[in-house]
């Protein structure tokens, strides 16, 4: 977020000044019909309305009237071990962080383990550790901060969980069959969840509920990834900021 | 955070004009002597000026020059069960959320509880909880979210440890003796620490290190919690936002 300085404001009122007294002096001349008059009247306004904007950009840094809220939202990225999520999810954040209109957060299961302490792999507490993600979302939604986000979220039950929490939250599959994902890992994580070396592994050992009806599904079987970021960047635009 | 709607702008740009259409009637007529035409000039620059304006406007809202990044800072208010932290960290809270300059979050021993699992008093559990908090923290201030923050946190050591992960940490010391903060005891927790029902009870069976150079001291047995708020708030104005 960012304040107003007073340079900007000074900034502002020469800026105007060029336009506003160039518009003057031709409406002096088209008036009076004389060059020399119209300049000397522009010269002396010049140097008076600078102050007078200065001023009125000042009184207007204390009046809210006409600043919109943002509303903030949740691109939430759920799909399958190495289906793509976390890379497409970074390339989106970079993109809306470049962007610079709206405060960003990026969330993802790695990163949030220092904060949120490490729990199991069952059910429960994959759903107890998602409501937690919720309550950190809603933390920084609460202060205008949408965020990038993305966690296999398995279970439908879970999504809806956090969904409910949020607001915007758009739902992002990332899909690409299990043959795929085995194909893409290259730390073997598949390789030790289909040896029995890894419990509730989704995919493998545990179930994937496949979102039914997500807000964007992104086919990275035919999508790349700048590709994939590119729908999600415009989806957000055209959604949420028509207006800027 | 806010987004300049274009309301904003057309409202600047009427005010703007009423200002600056009465400089340039008045410059005119001072150069000129006639007032008709002074007039008639004047109402040709209203029309065609508020749109020039406006344009203006929307032009510099692309434009980020001049504007600051919001330094956010977090205030740490530490002190004994019962010496007061919370409800002034309330109130303080209350007087930055109306102020409305910049974007606050408050977080409490209380409602952290729902994020941050419940883990013991011991100190290893109480060194662990509170560097949660600091990446908590740590989180909302990229975001350039301020915090007011409660905690007992009663060793000098973990509150040294979220001064160093976090920036402008703002350490204010609510003071009380243990006799008053006994007195004050609506919910019976010392008495029950007192009687051994509960442990490691700060102030009783616990250590706790009084900051050594906290850059607030509150006392509680002096000031009232109005005051010690009104202190806390001024500070933050002089050293953070004098140019405002």
């Amino acid at each position: 977020m960012y304040i107003e300085t007073k340079l900007r404001s000074l900034l502002k009122a020469i800026s105007w000044r060029f336009f506003a007294t160039l518009t003057t002096t031709i409406i002096i001349f088209v008036f009076f019909g004389r060059l020399d008059l119209a300049i000397a009247a522009g010269l002396i306004e010049l140097v008076i309305k600078i102050m007078v904007y200065f001023l009125h950009e000042r009184l207007w840094n204390k009046v809210k009237i006409g600043k919109k809220k943002i509303e903030p939202f949740v691109l939430w990225f759920t799909g399958l071990p190495k289906s793509g999520k976390t890379v497409i999810a970074d390339k989106v954040y970079e993109k809306l962080k470049k962007w610079e209109y709206i405060p960003i957060e990026r969330i993802d299961s790695k990163d949030i383990r220092d904060l949120l302490p490490e729990i199991g792999f069952d059910r429960e507490s994959r759903k107890l550790h998602l409501k937690r993600v919720g309550i950190l979302i809603k933390i920084l939604q609460k202060n205008s901060i949408s965020v990038v986000a993305s966690f296999v979220s398995p279970y439908k039950e879970t999504r809806d969980c956090v969904k409910e929490m949020t607001k915007n939250f758009i739902e992002i599959f990332v899909k690409a069959s299990v043959e795929t994902c085995i194909k893409r890992d290259d730390k073997g994580v598949y390789k030790e969840a289909l040896e029995g070396k890894r419990k509730n592994f989704t995919g493998v050992s545990d179930d994937y509920d496949e979102p039914a009806n997500p807000e964007i599904l992104l086919d990275t079987e035919k999508l790349t990834i700048e590709e994939s970021a590119d729908i999600v960047f415009e989806y957000v635009k055209k959604r949420f900021y028509k207006d800027l």
